[in-house]
């Protein structure tokens, strides 16, 4: 019997290289340099969002991209990676799949502790959740955090719970990171109130505007946080909120705001920042899949994620 | 100082009959034929909705209509309608939004029982609520339910809580409404499993599909229904869910499907609903705005609100 | 030299039949049985209207029919057809278009007042100038309209001029029409002022409702119109307002709603009133394709032309 | 370990209920009561089109869709269906595309020639294929086509080659299929040139346009045409051109017009084709997914597949 | 009575930081440092225009907006800003519309000529007209103007009239301005006749195109021209027409073309604008938010009108 | 006779300047400067792809161009060119197709060797046939190759025969270009196979990345390339594949990513390539107008056309 059926015999593309495995099957996972770990929640998100959508976009979106990187001429298939495919979320108690995320980095870090996780969001309140999920696990580590984003993320967390406006907020106050261990780059126009601005100084965190990283080039300035936060912790947590590009390159970033970054800005960043040897984690949150104009955002986030492993490459042959 | 500012002053549109009034005004209360109340609520729904959207999308779509109404010669205007505002959600606690809900409705029952709710969602878990706050005021009261809807809502609340999917449950598992009281018309097709049906059998839930409706007509079966509620009820509370709409005709009800409702159909059941005597409050539900296109499901949407005005005011003159 | 250039061999289509004409080879005129004007006037509409890109958006779409109609029988490239091409507008004032349209019609009865007359706009305050160039030529012949419609088109114009809401009473003020010689039908809804059903009723005008037409039939309705109007009138000119269709299938038409036509019915009434042995003109209005969604309303539009003129080709065989 | 990972426990959806399988086990096919293959073709399409991504899309749209048909109280998932994947398809040689399709239905009747098959297109061009291969292994059965189509598909193959605008006429010449055992429903309107009608006439192609069949009703006309097929011939191959829609309703199919079909009015024909006793095999085509609105086309074509299987459970019923 | 409606109590947004007036309460006018003005006049474009929609789509999107300038550690809520409204646009009369609109800048510059201007257009005809009010009230000023323009606007005035295409001719013709005061920045490509630029250089209209802004870099290119304006004028009047913006950038601005200004660049030049002693009014014309992608265009417009402010607060620092 | 009609007397547009001429008027040929020819072909993609539609789109776009660049103050008018129609595709046959698009380079070449070509894909697939017809003419000249493109199309013809990710090396295994004439600038990211770039490396082809061409500045990039391949070939072809533009710029070009160039550069790139005296023909390819937004790539992409006719002026000054 043998009619031909369609099988793709082209160049290896990255949905042919990331191996969806079971979360039963975790003998295998030694064998992992890095993790993809979908947090399908959105619904804790301050505007309506379906950033919930966006780990199945990642998904479809792998087959448009290889695993060849040419401009840096390095192959990410000489990484091991594993989707471990989404943290299960519950449809009406936010509480209990905050919960479910928290247990999920724990589980990651407990199996196997050397990959390095890379978490599809969903919304910024994840971020919250993985990085006390990491600590639960790693007490005694003093873990920064790099965060790309036109917001501070500092919200009162009295009025509406742990939205997606509030996990740098949310960390500072539960002692989890220090306020000078938080670096915040692309911040820039009218989208933060001054009462957020006076709360980052009076906690020390630190942040570069968008006029003043494109004044000393996107090089320079993750340069320097990284130096700086590598002098002081012993891990870095790396977070891009998707809404710190442009308006006009993320459409589906409902909350990207004119005066943001541009696409290779962003690229160049989270190279960087893969490349720094004490990030141990990143995440990739706020987009809207269903926002995106051509697919636009929800490619330019997978590059994100390529880039960083890029970077992670390159970091290995240091 | 005199220049001339654009004051629209064509035919009376819908936005300069109804009237917004502030929560503390209590006092006018009493001059009101009816109130809608906006419930922006849409994170508890199953998929990823906007339909928190929606009240504020009905507000603006108002312009497009007058107060009168052609087809029956009949002018709305007479009736004094007030728009209560919306309910306040709260970003991360859907529990403390429903409660909120019940509160308003309870609200609404005891400063004025006698003007008519008709509350804008949000999504379908909204009804639950909507009707416990009715029966907190009316306890002795037996309440039955008119249900325009492609789906059941009877799934199981232990799985994912009170979602959009489980409002009728909600509502017999707690003896709120007693299953032959519920009379569900329009569904259709592959959209409920068969458990559902088991249980809405098991319960005495009443439903005609669409393609019974077609077939003997809207108006017959809808009449029927309301003819066998008014003979065993009290009142009657009637729940519009718009993805009864075919597909092609609601492409702003995310869950709309082939097989559905006609525009035609729809309004001519809505307007038959609204002429009961025992009809004693609607809503509106499950109407993502931000997934219309050229506007038709928001501005059916608004036809299905005068359309019910239309028949509570025929009800008036009977 | 030969290599092969893209010629389009297939089954005539209608862009191959319609015979663009230089207004200044007047003496083909006589040859004439239909002759088509593009009047893309859209800048006194009401609400912002692009339906001057409408003309231009017609015949692109033409290349998507061929000349003949199945349902028939019947080859409408058996008539000879002109495209006259468009009425020039001014960009700033909109009387010096109405007189060019006004002159435009004049000048197609001087020279030609055999062939029929189509008219694409543009708004519909074209229609107005139209019937005023018409009875230019022809003072002396009572002169009848049949509308289809969602609106009376009977708004006063000492507010704000002759835009697309006054048509009809621009035409019975200026006593170029009677109302009692007006028949409307398709209005429906929240469509229309309640002072303007006054004054269509003290100005005689006739009128029957969508929900009135859909309980009698398309058919019965739309002859019972023409065979009054037959019966009192010389000619009747046809006026086809694109948003009488439902805003389901319409949303090209951006003032179409819920509770309007469907295609069937809309080229149903058509054909009938194309083979009504007075009917002497027609127009197509208030389509702006900007707005269109798969083509779907331009199509429709296109059809209703094609359907009017398989109406006038059965005229000719009675 | 055991973090709680997305698993969705609601109701079985049809992409549960569907296995996908491998050609290599062959051992499994006689379990199947019915297999689905994907047909990713359409560069043979006239006009541009994106038909290869539908069967693709209609995989993603499983999920919307129960198992369970509340209209006929009736669960598909007593039916073992297999997903037999897509034929592989040839970027540059159009004839090795007809070849695979060909054989892939040979393998199919081949190997499990009870099973019905269950074709989703690409483009109309594969159904020339498609009975090819049927015929290829029943060479003694003479097969009629019932075909829900505007267009007669009776084009000269002699320009342009075995194109989406042939299949029919591309049978007929090569004596696969005899004229008068294909019945074409729902043509109408200005897309087939006369010369096509004239050719189906002369060949005895039946048919019924789209104004007759709603005179008399789906129902009727269907069965008619099944039962005059079903008098001559041995079986019955059902194809539905997607652009058998009215254009309000069928945006995803590029040659959807103006006049076609209802959703409802397709679902009930499909359905009564389903439940022919002769009906062997069914393919939809046409539906370019990239030019969707709303999903509502693909969502439509993924109920003429759950219908058509509908009928086809009835069928064993009886 | 107490149920919780829905109050933001979170951070100030900009649209509860302006306050709407009433025109009748002339006696607050003092008050003010800045007053906006709607001018949703677009039916005079040659081209057809929806730019009528802006005023209320900037309203709209000004929620997305707090008042505070993170990039310069600046809050425009120390300025009292009022919302004049709209003023009124007649239908079918242009002329009516642009004498509304010069009344307006008088009634403005009367009542209050200490407020800083600031209109949303609308077309750019409108500059004309205010400009025309400004001198009406201020005679013995010499007036600059400083344009942000993909176009000269210099075309004859004969054929069409005041349309968007002759708003600084009409202002030379008339003697309003002087050519050599007038500076227009960011010209580009193939979008202005030879002739115009002819005219350009006979008038002594003064350009900078965008290549050779980009070279030099935006600052100091409007630095320069503020320079140059500030030793020779009274006054200068700055307008921004949107389609400045490169086409990649602006989707709602229908005349952007490829080659224009990127969001940053169009940013910084508007707030050295701002910071200019002698700018004495803006306006910002021709955005069509019907035809925006993802609001991008809106909301870089009301970044331009808060830029343009905060030059203001900065200038008064100064 | 008299009526004004629809006549554009503004400034001249491109589609005024360009000379549609017929390909039996052979004697008018030695008139033209530069000729452009359609090649609709696009079914040879990979991807489903409507690159087919663009010469049309083109076409109707040059009506927002003027022929005047007002950066470089030239008039492109003053060339005369001549628009030759589309190369007749077969819908079946991609041989047929292909040997059309060589014939009609013959024929241009053969016809009159002067004009400059330009040619409108279509998919990347016809610059293998144009170079091919170009060399049948010109068998003694040694041809380059610049490139702006994301991808090396070097993939292997054995796969899928002579698609739009093989034309490079389909030239270089049929001796037609020599690999070390070959330079692509603009290649980035994720989307070559690692065997690609082996390919390219032995095959001696020329690159420089995105990345590497953004630090150089594209300036002299294009300048070094240029230079280099005017050292060593008689003629040079310029081929751009619209999906070299970075996603955030290039909606319609269906395999833009992210990464890639921005408007500017590519016109920047363009017009020098325009300029240089050994170019001595041009296409454009891959880009799709039914996936466009706003117009945005279609506009671009005549851009392109006309920067690098600008290129060309400036080339006959030097
Ligand atoms: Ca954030
Ligand atoms: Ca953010
Ligand atoms: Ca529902
Ligand atoms: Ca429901
Ligand atoms: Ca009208
Ligand atoms: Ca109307
Ligand atoms: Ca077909
Ligand atoms: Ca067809
Ligand atoms: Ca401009
Ligand atoms: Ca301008
Ligand atoms: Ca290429
Ligand atoms: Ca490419």
């Amino acid at each position: 019997f043998s009619w031909t059926r369609g099988e793709n015999v082209q160049e290896p593309k990255v949905h042919q290289w990331i191996e969806p495995i079971d979360a039963h099957h975790q003998e295998e996972w030694g064998a992992y340099d890095a993790v993809i770990l979908g947090v399908p929640l959105s619904r804790s998100s301050i505007s309506a969002s379906s950033a919930s959508e966006n780990p199945e976009a990642f998904r479809r979106a792998w087959k448009s991209f290889t695993t060849y990187n040419l401009d840096e001429d390095l192959d990410l298939s000489e990484l091991r990676v594993a989707d471990l495919g989404d943290v299960r979320e519950h449809v009406t108690d936010i509480s209990i799949c905050h919960k479910n995320i928290r247990e999920a980095m724990k589980a990651i870090q407990t199996n196997h502790p050397n990959a390095l996780p890379i978490m599809i969001g969903g919304d910024h309140s994840i971020t919250a959740q993985l990085i006390k999920g990491y600590k639960d696990i790693h007490p005694n580590e003093r873990v920064g955090i790099l965060q790309l984003d036109t917001h501070f993320d500092l919200r009162d967390l009295t009025d509406n719970g742990p939205s997606n406006g509030t996990p740098i907020r949310n960390l500072l106050e539960n002692q989890v990171i220090r306020g000078e261990d938080v670096y915040n780059i692309g911040l820039h126009g009218f989208f933060n109130a001054r009462s957020l601005k006076t709360y980052a100084d009076e906690a020390g965190v630190n942040y570069v505007t968008m006029k003043q990283a494109r004044k000393k080039g996107m090089e320079q300035v993750i340069g320097e946080a990284l130096s700086k936060l590598e002098a002081k912790v012993d891990k870095i947590y790396f977070t891009v909120d998707m809404d710190v590009l442009d308006i006009s390159a993320g459409p589906g970033a409902p909350a990207a705001t004119p005066g943001g970054m541009y696409v290779h800005e962003l690229l160049e960043a989270v190279q960087i920042a893969g490349a720094s040897q004490k990030v141990c984690a990143m995440d990739i949150v706020c987009l809207d899949p269903t926002k995106d104009v051509a697919q636009a955002t929800v490619k330019t986030g997978v590059h994100v994620m390529l880039s960083f492993l890029t970077g992670f490459m390159q970091r290995k042959e240091q």
